[in-house]
């Protein structure tokens, strides 16, 4: 490692506790907060909630969200468990906004593949009521586009307490389900997720439905399309999906072990005020504030298989 | 173009102006702004202050920034000039944050590429004055870090009026110059630019040099490094440099031509109305609001050698 000239985010580096370990007497680091965190910061995700997108570079993990689109995420569920998604494509990459997946022939009535005993169009899901929404850890720094925004089940989400509503949030690794011009038109058959800087505008206009836990870079770093809207142009520069599985349909030695940490713990406050002001030496100035969309959810092997 | 079901993201269509044409009484969309706009709401970049930043699979162009960076503009100028670039390579690409790039034996004494007549080390750069800074065209809708946001000359920037001070904001396609932990310890001859959720933590604490005008699918695509930090672990994993050379030290036939929108006009108005609240039917929630990082600075072809 570089560490004298490429100094630049070492407090982004997970890796590299030992370097920050002698900051005694400042506030923690946001690896000084992972080291002291106790089991019950992490929570393992539900593997009937959970999706391995498998492609030939590796897997991407994505946990639904069904409390926030339950009929989505029962859609994709199915769609998952009776293997709609395997071999279709990955078919637009828009630089700075989205990958997307699905069928390449969904346009197409002779050829487009059958949904199953999943459903064509669901209601919209785009927001939901506060009253019985799960709990909400709100940040202290406010928000460009919503009256509150902060996490709840471990997703970035925004609030109007006036209108009684809460909703997820476009940031970046959120995954959405496409839809057409009707607001009731997605099924979740076909899927985005968010690659660039966070495109809010779409809050409260399409259903999200989870988010990329881990692999995200698998989705962000592929070529991007030269159609319009980032589509690729030719068949043949799309991305083949090897399957989509609900882990629970997985044999447990297949599956890919993970924790993801909470956001309703005194240490994911710890990890936040970490992340608005950095207490490592290479900041002169510190933010004193946080966007919903940069604070990081860490994710991790569990210890009992993580390398001593 | 498949848009009855991936219609989701039509007003980001520059080359789907057709469709919205029609629509007549409401408020314009970005592209209708485009199409309406004069020659006086475009400009064209200095030669003197254009990067070409040339790889196997294309060129990235750079617009440097020497109204809030002098003293970095005019040493990487002087460092493209004397050629220190060519033949370095790209060392770094962490995903959801920067590509960075630079001699990979920058630490070795002995290896370490001359940095002819330019400068090692620079006076810091962070922020400058608003006494004497260019035009600023103040966004309406606040910013979680920064008592005020807007553009000037093109470039997303920052501003506190009680402390006469104003300085760029790290937001997607932001180009700075990387340091060591003393603030005086960058010289522009590492460079790094931003391909992911705006890092604004940056800000004030690491000189921005300028902005990826054309070209920043080539740096946001690359294979993440899987070394900390998101280095890469083997030196044949480096992406070659060609070349990064000033456009006025290039040949007229080798040149790039291009247009850049201004942001200090009634049109750059219109367009970021058209941004903050969306004007075509897919939209059933209009945000209200934009933050300044998804403000989009359209780029052209000078008109005179688009295609008819």
């Amino acid at each position: 490692m570089r560490s004298k000239t490429f100094v630049m985010a070492a407090a982004l580096a997970l890796a590299d506790s030992a370097a920050l370990a002698d900051v005694a007497g400042k506030p923690p680091t946001m690896q000084q907060v992972l080291d002291a965190s106790k089991p019950g910061d992490w929570r393992v995700p539900d593997p009937e909630n959970t999706l391995y997108l498998d492609l030939a570079a590796g897997r991407v993990v994505i946990e639904l969200a069904p409390t926030f689109a339950p009929l989505h995420a029962a859609n994709i569920r199915r769609l998952a468990h009776e293997h709609y998604f395997d071999g279709l494509a990955i078919l637009r990459v828009q630089d700075n906004f989205v990958t997307q997946w699905g069928d390449p022939e969904a346009d197409n009535k002779d050829k487009a593949r059958s949904l199953g005993s999943a459903s064509k169009t669901l209601a919209s899901e785009f927001e939901r009521t506060i009253v019985g929404a799960p709990s909400f850890t709100r940040l202290p720094d406010g928000d460009v586009y919503a009256p509150q925004v902060g996490f709840s089940n471990g997703l970035p989400t925004a609030r109007d307490p006036k209108a009684g509503k809460t909703w997820l949030a476009h940031c970046y690794g959120m995954v959405g389900a496409g839809r057409d011009n009707g607001v009731e038109t997605g099924s979740g058959a076909e899927l985005y997720v968010v690659i660039g800087q966070s495109p809010r505008q779409l809050d409260r206009n399409i259903a999200l439905v989870g988010r990329v836990v881990q692999g995200m870079e698998l989705l962000a770093s592929l070529p991007r399309g030269t159609a319009p809207l980032g589509f690729y142009e030719k068949p043949g520069q799309r991305l083949p999906i090897r399957s989509i599985r609900l882990a629970s349909d997985v044999p447990a030695s297949e599956r890919t072990p993970l924790e993801i940490f909470r956001t309703d713990t005194p240490a994911f406050g710890a990890l936040t005020e970490a992340r608005r002001n950095r207490s490592d030496d290479w900041y002169k100035v510190k933010a004193g504030h946080i966007d919903v969309c940069s604070v990081p959810i860490p994710v991790r092997k569990p210890p009992a298989l993580a390398k001593p």
